[in-house]
């Protein structure tokens, strides 16, 4: 049952889970990029395949019911693994490394593989929607005010390019009662590609499930 | 060199290869699923560590330099299988498959498992978003007025689940010089869970490009 979890996991065994799962979601990463680039033809994409659905077979003989949740331990370690932007364990996040500066800036720097393409040759646009949320949803969350998105608006100011560094950064703009306000941008060494506004609010069942998983409050 | 390219396969060669890496993505697809839902530990997760980067090698032994591209056939075939949403070879893709009805509307029916997960326990909202990007501007092309996303607005209604079937549509709105205005919803059984409203544009660059590279025309 995924679900925001508090649970009584040490930091030394979040370290040991992570050394032994985040290798493997990379392995698995690199494998989209070269099943999708690979230009090897016949028996040996056929026997891959045999292969990897073996891999999966044993991997799957112990598995968690549902999706990996988002989980807090005693010490306030929050392990979002399974999220689709972020995650250690999840091979369809690029992943985003996300930085909370000083003045409540959340910042990342990333570069996108082929497995993010779009236009021929370019940064898929939704793609890039999909990381805004997640990192203008961090800003909300770093200026003590998180919720989940009620409106996005983006702007694509130019194309997005892939395999080169890129820069996203976000920061709560203001609050209004239960909205906070949130821009940000993803930039290349040229500028500004995409700009996007986000009001992200607490819906009142979060705000229950979260406040009984936080050690400390949601804040 | 990914671009918009024409080139000379034949569809029975499309079909070929389509049995051969739609299958190798598949297959990805599942191990993505248990690698990140795995309970197994230690040695067994090491060893398939290990064994994914082995057939990654062998999969690298020949590869396209870049990412996919858009390729069209001389008989008028497209595929987009690099795309991060539809892409037949990208395991980062659901994938959704599109289906244009008579009437200009561009729908498609799909679940999102745990690999998608933003909130614990349901669909990321930047995923939904990267969909709705990709189903507005298939929207926009079947009107016959295709373009790059100019600005995307996503209302986020009701959570998305994870696991359950969804509902994407989309339709062109209208079309105002080279601004083509399209709105579309996901849906669950219970109604809707997204609504966005895109403006695509067609750059110039991206018009030269479709023209030189499509049988008959863009539209």
């Amino acid at each position: 049952m995924s679900d925001y979890v508090l649970d009584e996991v040490t930091d030394a065994e979040i370290d040991r889970q992570a050394a032994i799962y985040g290798p493997l979601a990379q392995s698995v990463r690199e494998l989209i990029d070269a099943a999708l680039r690979t230009e090897m033809d016949g028996d040996v994409v056929t026997r891959a395949t045999e292969e990897i659905r073996g891999l999966t077979a044993t991997l799957q003989e112990k598995q968690m019911p549902g999706s990996f949740g988002v989980r807090w331990s005693a010490s306030g370690t929050k392990r979002d693994w399974g999220n689709a932007v972020l995650g250690l364990r999840n091979a369809v996040a690029p992943p985003v490394v996300l930085n909370v500066e000083p003045d409540g800036r959340v910042v990342a720097d990333f570069s996108l593989g082929a497995a993010y393409e779009g236009p021929a040759g370019l940064t898929h646009g939704g793609v890039t929607a999909l990381i805004l949320d997640n990192v203008l949803g961090a800003a909300a969350e770093a200026g003590g005010s998180p919720g989940m998105t009620g409106t996005l608006t983006i702007r694509y100011r130019r194309p997005t390019p892939l395999g080169e560094m890129l820069h996203a950064e976000a920061k709560t703009d203001r609050v209004e009662g239960v909205k906070t306000f949130v821009r940000g941008t993803i930039s290349d060494a040229g500028g500004v590609c995409v700009e996007a506004e986000g009001v992200f609010i607490l819906p009142r069942w979060a705000r229950a499930a979260l406040a009984a998983a936080t050690p400390g409050g949601i804040s």
